[in-house]
C-alpha cells in the first residue's frame, strides 16, 4: 500500500539490508516499513528520535531502541569477520555519532572497540589507547570542531581510517564543514571521509572492511 | 642536509614507505628525497610534472616517469593481495587522476582494473563492466562535473567503494567541490570520499583493504 | 483595498494565471487574493500549510486542499497538451515537491505520471520504469542528498528534463546547494535546474513544453 | 585504439550526436574524435579554441571553425522544428556565449533569432524586439554581472526561457555564480537554468523545445 | 547607570540623533534608552517586535509603534529637505523594509512616494510608475529572490538609486546574499547598497541626498 | 556595423554618457566605440590597460590615457556641482581604485579631494584630514584588507559614505569579499557600498550627490 | 562511572584546570563534572544557560553563577599577573562575550579592565579611554558585524591584541563571519583572532600574557 | 615626493618601525621606502620577491636580503627579551612561512627556536622535540592541508600558541581556508590565529610576547 518500493535485493547485492533512515518519516511509516524488514531480516533503525520511536518498538518484537545512537535494531547478521573495528572520538559531545557507528557494526556482526574522549589537545590519551588501535582491522575517527583526530590516528596506524566529521562546535565551525574540511586535507594517506555526523556510514565501510 | 627529517619507520607503522608529493619540491630537492628513499624499499613520487622529472629520473637507475599519472616509480611491494581493486572514472578527463591510482596500486602489490569514460549520463557503458565491478575487493570511483558515479556503482557492489572528485568542469563545478559534496552526500553508504584529484589517497586506502 | 496589485494580463502573456505563493502571506490576505482569482479563472495556491488553509478553503467554494503538496486549487485551464510530464524522484522524502508539481501540471491541463523513490543507488528501480519516461513530453526529476537522478534519466530519455534539487539531506548537502550544483553541472545536455524545492516552477516549464 | 568509447546510441536515444567538449583534449585527439563521429552524421564541436582547431579542420572536410563561437561543425539534422528560439544578451562581452548557443541551434535544424545588448539598465531596447522575442518557441538569455534578464524576458514571453548566467563580471560576480544565482531565484515561473557560460546546453534543451 | 554610552554630538555631526536597534535589547532596556533620547529630539527605535513595543510606547508620551515597519517613533526633525524620497520593492513581501524606509524618511523630515509591488517579472507596472520616480531626488529599492529591480530602476532615472536585498525567498537565495549579489554587479552605474533588510540605512542615505 | 547598439538616450535619462568598459574588448573595438562617443560629449573609457590603450588615443583627437587610473578620457559635462567629493584610502595599494573614482568625477564636473594612505591603524593621519571631510557633499572611501576605513569615516561625517572594497589583501581577504562585507556591516549609517573596485561607480553616484 | 575522562595534568602542563564547556552537556553532566574539578582548584563552566545552572550551582558549594556572561565559577588561580587586561567591545550587545572574558581572566587571577561601547562609528569614545588601553599587557577586543574595533585598537597599543568576532548582526555579518575575516585580515600587525563568540579562549591567551 | 605618508610616531607607539609589505608595490618604490626607513632604525621588507629586491638591496647599505622568507633586512632593535619563540611546521612546504616569522623575530630582538617537519601524521616527530617547545615563551605553528598541528602544539605547551595557516594543498584546502577554519576551532584554547600565510603577523604578536 503506502510503503516506499522496497530495494529487496539489497542484502544480496550489497551485504546488508536496507537500513531505514526515520529523519523524514512519521513515526507510522517507521513502525510498517520496520515490521514489513524485520520480517526478512536484521532490522536497523538510525535517527530515530525518542518521541518517534514508540510505535515502531512495539511493532517489532524484541526489538531494542537506544535513545543516545538514536536507533532501533533487532538481530545481527552473521558474516564472519576477520577482526574488530574501532570506534574514537575527539570529546563526550560527539558519542551520539560514534553510538550510531557502534550499533550498526554490531548489527554487521562486527565488533566495536570503543575508544571516547581522546581528542588531540590532549594527545597522551590516544597513544595510551595504541594497542586497541593496532588490533582493528579499520578505525572510525568522529571529531568536531578543528577535526584533527583521523590525521593522527591515521599516522599511527596501517588500516584504513574513516573520518566521520560531527556538526559539534560554533561559529568557524561552520556546521561540521570546518571538520568535514579538515579531514579531506588529511595528510595522512590513508583516511577517508563519510558526511558529517554520519555514524552509519562509516560503520558499514568499516564493516565491510572488517569481513574482508 | 638539506632533506626533509624523513618518517623513516612509516612503512613499519602503515604499511607503504613514505610516497613523495613533488608539487611543491624542486626537480633538486625531488631527485634527492627520491634517492634517499629508492635505497631503502619501493619508490613512488607523484604530482611530478615532466619539466621536473629528469634529475630524479636520473638519480634513481631503473625508475620509470609515466606523463599520464604524472608518477616516477621503481620497484613495488611484496605484501600479498586478496584481489584487485577496480579504478573507474565518468569521462576520458578523469583519467590522470585514475591512473595516478593506478600506479600507486602496482607499487603497492595490487591490480588495478581500468574501467574508463563510463558515466551515469549512459548508464549502459557501466552495466556492461558489472563483472569487473564485481570480482574488485574495492572500487575507485573518480568523476568531475556532477561526480554522480560513486552513487551508481556504490549501488551495485558490495565493496568499499571510494569517491575521487575531480576539478574536471567550469563554472557551478567550483574546481571540484561540487562533485566532492555530491559523494559526500551520497545515498549509497559504501561511499567514502577522499580529496579533490586525489587519486594517491583513494588508492592507498583502496590497497589497505585489498591486503586484508 | 489592501490587496496586492495583480498582474491580471498575466494569463494572456505567459499562459498561466497568477499563482499565489503563500509562505509569506497570512491567511486572510491568502484567502483575500484566492477569492479575487478564481473569480476570473482557475486557482492555484503553493506553499500553504495546513494551519493556514481554512479561510482560503472556505472562501473558495470547490477549491481542493491537499496537505502533501501544500496546495489549494479549484478548476484547470482547457488549454490542449500533446503529451503527459513524468514526475520521478529519488526518495520518499522527495515527495512533497513532486506532488507540488504533479498538482500545478493538473491545473495546467496535462496528465502527470508519477514515477517515485527510483534514486540512483539501485538503478533497476529507474530502468524499470523506462516506458513511463519515454512516453513523457517533458520529465521533471526531484533529488535531494546527491541529487544525481537527473543525469540519469537525462541520458535515458530525449526531451527536456527539469531538476528540482530538494531539502532533503543533512551536513554537506548544504540545504539543497549540493544537489543543485549536481545538477548544474550535469554531462547530459537536455538537463535545466531550477530552485531548491521549486515543484511549481518545474512543472510550470514541464507544462510550457507539454503544450507545444 | 586511444579513442574514447563513444556512445554511439546516444542519436537515437536523445535526438542528438554525441558533441565533443574540446577544452580538456588535445588537439590530435579532437580530430580524432571528429573524424569518426562526421563519418556518420552530423559534427559540433564546442570549446574548440583557435590555437587547437587547425587539426580538427584539416581532419573533416567541409567543416567550419568560428572563432567567437569557438566551435567547430559540418552538417545539420533535419528533424523538422516548429518555430525559432530567441538567443538574447545583456551586454556585448556575453555573445561569445551566444553563439556558441545560435551554433548549436543551426547545427540542431533550428532557426536562432539574435536579440544582442538588451541588458536591463536600458530597458526600452528590449521592449523594441517584443516581436522578435513571441514568434520563438523558446527564449535563450545569456546574462553575466547581475544577470536579471532572464526575468525581464520572462515576464514578456509565455514560452520556457533558459537563463546561461556568464562569467562577465568582477569582484562580488563570483565567476558567474552570482548571476546563476539570480536566476535561480527569479519569480518569473518560466525561467529554467543551466551552468555558467554553458550556451550549448542551454540551446540542446530549447531546440528539443522547439522540435516539440 | 545601566544604560550604554550615548552617543550624544552625534546629532551635530551626522545630522541625524542616534536610532535605536531594538533587537538585541530587552523592553525595559529599549524604554529607558527611548526616554532618554525623546527628552532631547525626534525618537526612533527600529527592529521593535510588538510583543517588546509595550514599555517603551508608555515611556515615551506621544510616541507611535507601527507593527509593519515594527518602528517606534516619535517627531520629526525639521531640516529643509529638496524632493521626496520613492520607495520601491518588488513584490508584497518585500513591505515591510520598506515601511521600515518611509518611516525613518519621515522622521528625518522628508516625504516618502511609495511605489511597491512592481517587481521585474511584470515590467508595465513598474513603467507605469514613471512620473513617481522621475521627482524622486533618490530612489530606495528593495527586492529580494533574484533582486533585479535596482537595475531596472538605475536605468530609469538620473539618481542614486539604494538597492536593499531582503531575506524574502527560499533555496538559493541563500537568506537574501543572492539578491545582494546581485545587486552589487548592477550595470546600472548609479546603484549603491547596503545589507539585507537595511531598510533604514538606505533611508538614511537616501533621506542625506534629499537634504542637499 | 560590428558596433555594440549605445544607448544613446542615456545622458538625457541618467546625466552621463556610456562610459565604456573596456576590459573584455579588443583594442580597436574600444576605438571604434570610443570615436563614435567622443563625437557627441565628454568621453569616459575605463579599466583600459596601457597596452590597448593606443588605438584609442590616437581614434580621439586630444584624448588623455591615465596608467594609473587605467582610463582614457576628453572633455567633461558641464553641469553645475554644488561641492566637491572626497576621495580617501586606507593604503597605498588602493590607490588606482581612486584615481579611477577621481578622474569620473573630473568628467562629471566634480572636483575630487584625494586623501589617501589613511588607514584604521594610524587613526590620526585621518582625524588630521577631517576638514576636508567635512567640505564634502559625499566622501568615497576605497580600503581592501579589512575594509574598516568607511565606518570610521561615515562617523565623522554627515554625508553619504560610498565604501568601495578593494582586491588589495591576501588569503582570507577573499580576493575583495572580505572588506565588501565589512562595508556592508557597517555601523555607521550613512555608508552604502559598491561592486570591489568599482571606483567608477562610486564616483558616479557620488557625482550624483555633488550635483544635486 | 560515566564523567568524561578528565585531562587532570592539564593545570601542570597549560596552565590553568580543564574549564566545563556545557553547551552540549546536561545539567546532571555538568553538576557532576563541576563537582570533581571543583575539590581539585579554582572551578569554571562556561556557555551555562540560566535553566542549566541550578544542579551545578548546589553541587559547588560556594560557587556563584552569573547570568550575563553564562558562568559558574568558584575561586580563582594564585599566579602571579604583571599587569591587566583591557576587555574592549564595540556595542553593547557584545557586552555577554566581554563578561566571559572577564570573568575568565578573574579566575586566572589577572584583573580585567572593561572599556566597553567604543565602536569605531564614534571613535572619540575609543580614544576617550586611551591611558585605560595602555596600562594593559593585552587587549581583547570583541565586535560584531563590521568588527573594525580591533584594527584601530591595535594602532594604538604596543601590546597583542585579540579579536573576538561576535554574532551580533545580521544578513551580511553571516553569524560572525563577516568581523571573523574583518580581524584575520587587519592591517594591525599585533591582531590574533579567535572563534567567533569565543570569549573565553581570547581572556586564556590573553591572561597567559599577562602572567608572562 | 610621492612617496607613501609614514607612519613615524609607530615604533614608539607599538614597538616597532614600520615594516614594508612589498607585494603590491614597484621595485623604486620599495627601494625609496626602504632607503627612508633605514635612516631612522632597524628596516624589514617582506614580501619581496627576488626579481623585485636588487634596488633596494643597492639602496640600503649593509642590507640583506634572502629569498626563501623573501625578506630584506638591517639591524636590529635591542628591546630586551626575556626568552625566544619556537617556530614550527608540518611540513617542509611550510617552511618559507616560518622563515618569515624567524626573520622577523631576529629583527625585533628575539631568538626563534626553528621545529620543522613536525607534522602530526607522524606524532612521534614533535613528541621529540618537546624541550625545545617547554622553553619557548610563546609558539609559531605554520601548518597548511589539514592545519592540526597547532592544536597539538597547544595542548603540550602553556603558553601563547600563534596558529599560521598556509596556502599548502590543493583542492579541499580552499587556499589556506580550510587550515584556518581548523585552527579557529581548535579545542586548545591557547590557539590564536593569523591571516593565512602571515608569518610576519605571527611573529610580530610573538616577539610582544617574548618582550613582556
Ligand atoms: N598525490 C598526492 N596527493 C595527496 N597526498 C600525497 C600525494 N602524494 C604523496 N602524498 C602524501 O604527502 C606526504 C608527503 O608530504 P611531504 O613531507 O611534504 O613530502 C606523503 O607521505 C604522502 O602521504
Ligand atoms: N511554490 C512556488 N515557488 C516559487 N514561486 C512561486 C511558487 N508559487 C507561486 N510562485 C510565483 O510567485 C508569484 C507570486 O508572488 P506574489 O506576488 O508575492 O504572490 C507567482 O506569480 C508565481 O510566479
Ligand atoms: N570601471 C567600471 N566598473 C563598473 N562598471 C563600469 C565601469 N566602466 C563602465 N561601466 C559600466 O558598464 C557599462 C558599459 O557596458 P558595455 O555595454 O559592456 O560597454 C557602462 O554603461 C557603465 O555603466
Ligand atoms: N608579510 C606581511 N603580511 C601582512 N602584513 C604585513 C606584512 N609585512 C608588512 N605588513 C604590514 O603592512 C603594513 C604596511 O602597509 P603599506 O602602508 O601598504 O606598506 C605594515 O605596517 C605592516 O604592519
Ligand atoms: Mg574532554
Ligand atoms: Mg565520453
Ligand atoms: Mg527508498
Ligand atoms: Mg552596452
Ligand atoms: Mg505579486
Ligand atoms: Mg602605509
Ligand atoms: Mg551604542
Ligand atoms: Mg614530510
Amino acid at each position: 500500500g503506502d510503503l516506499a518500493t522496497l530495494d529487496t535485493h539489497r542484502t544480496l547485492r550489497v551485504g546488508m539490508p536496507e537500513v531505514v533512515l526515520a529523519e523524514s518519516k512519521t513515526a507510522a511509516q517507521v513502525a510498517a516499513i520496520a515490521r514489513t524488514l524485520a520480517a526478512r531480516g536484521p532490522l536497523l533503525v538510525t535517527r530515530l528520535s525518542p518521541a518517534k520511536a514508540g510505535p515502531a518498538r512495539r511493532a517489532v518484537k524484541g526489538s531494542v531502541y537506544d535513545p543516545v545512537s538514536r536507533t532501533l535494531r533487532k538481530g545481527r547478521m552473521d558474516l564472519p569477520a576477520r577482526g574488530p573495528v574501532a570506534v574514537c572520538c575527539a570529546g563526550t559531545s560527539d558519542i551520539p555519532v560514534c553510538e550510531e557507528a557502534a550499533v550498526t557494526l554490531e548489527v554487521m556482526g562486527v565488533e566495536p572497540i570503543r575508544v571516547y574522549d581522546v581528542g588531540v589537545a590532549g594527545i597522551h590519551r590516544l597513544l595510551a589507547r595504541r594497542d586497541d588501535l593496532e588490533r582493528a582491522r579499520a578505525v572510525i575517527v568522529a571529531a568536531g570542531m578543528e577535526g584533527a583526530l583521523p590525521s593522527v590516528v591515521g599516522g599511527l596506524v596501517g588500516r584504513p581510517v574513516i573520518g566521520v566529521p560531527t556538526s559539534v562546535g560554533y561559529g568557524a565551525s561552520l556546521g561540521g564543514l570546518a571538520p568535514l574540511f579538515t579531514m579531506l586535507n588529511s595528510c595522512a594517506p590513508n583516511v577517508t571521509v563519510v558526511n558529517v555526523d554520519n555514524g552509519f556510514g562509516a560503520a558499514f565501510v568499516a564493516g565491510l572492511v572488517a569481513r574482508g
